[in-house]
């Protein structure tokens, strides 16, 4: 009997919010593994607030999905078969898998992944993409030294959970800036020194409170007023990390861009923007440190694991937009 | 007799375009001269956008010019009188003297200047802090490569026609942005590989015909669309220096922040702002190096000395707003 692989495919570059005719389904057979190959029965499927730039034409960081492709995503699951001597039935991986049932791969970016030392979907978020974008963009870009205040927006999120834990290893006042009362709890929880809920009311005079000595390293996921009340609050010679703008990517009218930019010029500071990718041959020191952190209770992880099916990517997807997810977003199938 | 002293004060902050009310014109008798101070007969004010900036109510680099005090202004003129032992009367000399006549000094920050080597306007102007600015704000924070492509605006200005002519020195590929048909024609003859005319249409589509392998290093002194069109068109790793916004300065609305500002996380790129007097330290190594190249003919100025007196101050400094100066403005009184 023939396998089927249940796929979610690009039907239409969206505008604004990505609607479900912006999807198709198909099922197609899972083909016969070529000598090299690994074939990957996947069980979680990772959310990511990027996917929804790649759902867009034009130049980026990394190519666009085509319509009718099957939609990028991280994954992890299990070797279902392998025609590839360095994988094994059985092994447990995780990859650059796609919306879909079934990957079949050449190895290519593929590791292993010790499921007696966290769950599988830990390794979608803080032992995954998330987890290093958190680890490079905050270390190597907004180089934070002990004493010195680092704020995070999207602070409950998969990147920014990581990034304030990280920042109070490293001696920080940490502040997180997330939505809902809720989310703030969780960022007390993890040992954050201050949490603003942005949906309470006036972000600048909370930020001017919990910054007194202004903000030295700025992590944006969010973008918008956001970014916008961050800088109006660095300190000289802050350092901003421009990691995503969340609030601005279903947009459909142009990007805010940051009203109070010449507060660089005023302090001598500088936004970065990063991409991940890029620190790819450091990934292994990078997970090393962090399972240690890890092991050793200093670091938490927290995710988010909805149950549902291929058919229900679209609207899981969609929490991540509305904020509705709390901590790394995946989709068990 | 008691020589008077002429002087511009602020009388009030001005909304958007100075207006001649917002200044007052004073007379007070030059005072005795105290052990350590020197008077200098002023000659020549700078004029710089920054100024503008400082008119202004509010935390930046640099405290505000008070309400009721002698406005703010580089100059240079000579020595009249001193009980500095370092300064003799009649040299030479440069320094922040304000809007008025006669400037009374304790000698910090007045250097001496060599009018056999340049007219006295060229040390506020290449040799001067826009000279710093353009020096130290190239070279240390876009550290441009031979071969890379440098774009300026307000190309044909103090600090972009140095700029320009500096990246030129490195080995770049060089671009300037100015307003207007003649002003371009100055660019070519400084030297530079293209000159745009952002007054004349499609500053985008002239963007990516000038510069077909995207931009290494924008110098922006203007912000605005013009920012945003740069930010659409820089390489991979391009260093953004944030020097000015002249566009800006006189809004009477919120600061048109750069809508295309994802394009640094697209390119992994920076943004970083700059003041020139961080760089005071090492002011008389760039001298040094700057004269070098003028003496050798590698490095060319224009200054647009206006003859009037502290009164015709208000309409002088108008030109710049307007575009209507062509090199470095100075007041000659």
């Amino acid at each position: 009997m023939t396998t089927m692989n249940r796929q979610a495919r690009l039907a239409a570059r969206p505008t604004g919010m990505p609607k479900h005719s912006d999807w198709k389904f198909v099922d197609e057979p899972v083909p016969e593994l070529k000598d090299g190959e690994l074939l990957v029965k996947v069980t979680h499927i990772s959310l990511d607030p990027a996917m929804r730039g790649w759902m867009n034409e034009g130049k980026s960081y990394i190519r666009p999905v085509a319509i009718d492709e099957v939609m990028r995503a991280g994954g992890a699951g299990r070797v279902a078969a392998s025609k590839n001597p360095a994988f094994k039935e059985g092994e447990e991986v995780a990859g650059n898998f796609g919306v879909q049932q079934y990957a079949v791969s050449d190895g290519k970016g593929v590791r292993k992944v010790d499921t007696k030392f966290a769950p599988l979907e830990r390794y979608l978020g803080a032992l995954g993409m998330p987890g290093m974008t958190a680890y490079f963009g905050l270390l190597d870009i907004g180089k934070p030294k002990a004493g010195e205040t680092v704020v995070v927006s999207g602070a409950a999120g998969a990147v920014g959970a990581v990034v304030g834990q990280i920042a109070k290893i490293k001696g920080c006042r940490v502040v997180g800036i997330a939505g809902g009362a809720d989310k703030c709890a969780y960022l007390k929880e993890l040992g954050f020194d201050a949490a603003i809920d942005y949906k309470a009311g006036d972000l600048k005079a909370a930020l001017k409170a919990e910054c007194p000595d202004g903000i030295h390293v700025y992590f944006d996921n969010v973008g918008g007023e956001i970014l916008d009340a961050a800088l109006a609050r660095i300190a000289l010679r802050a350092r901003i990390i421009i990691c995503g703008a969340i609030s601005q990517y279903n947009n459909t009218t142009p990007v805010k861009g940051p009203s109070n930019y010449l507060s660089l010029l005023v302090n001598r500071a500088s936004m970065t923007g990063m991409v991940v990718f890029d620190h790819a041959e450091r990934y292994g020191e990078a997970a090393k440190e962090m399972a240690g952190w890890i092991a050793a209770g200093k670091l938490h992880a927290r995710e988010d694991v909805v149950k549902g099916s291929i058919d229900t990517f679209p609207e899981t997807l969609l929490r991540l937009f509305k904020g509705e997810n709390f901590g790394k977003l995946v989709l068990a199938i």
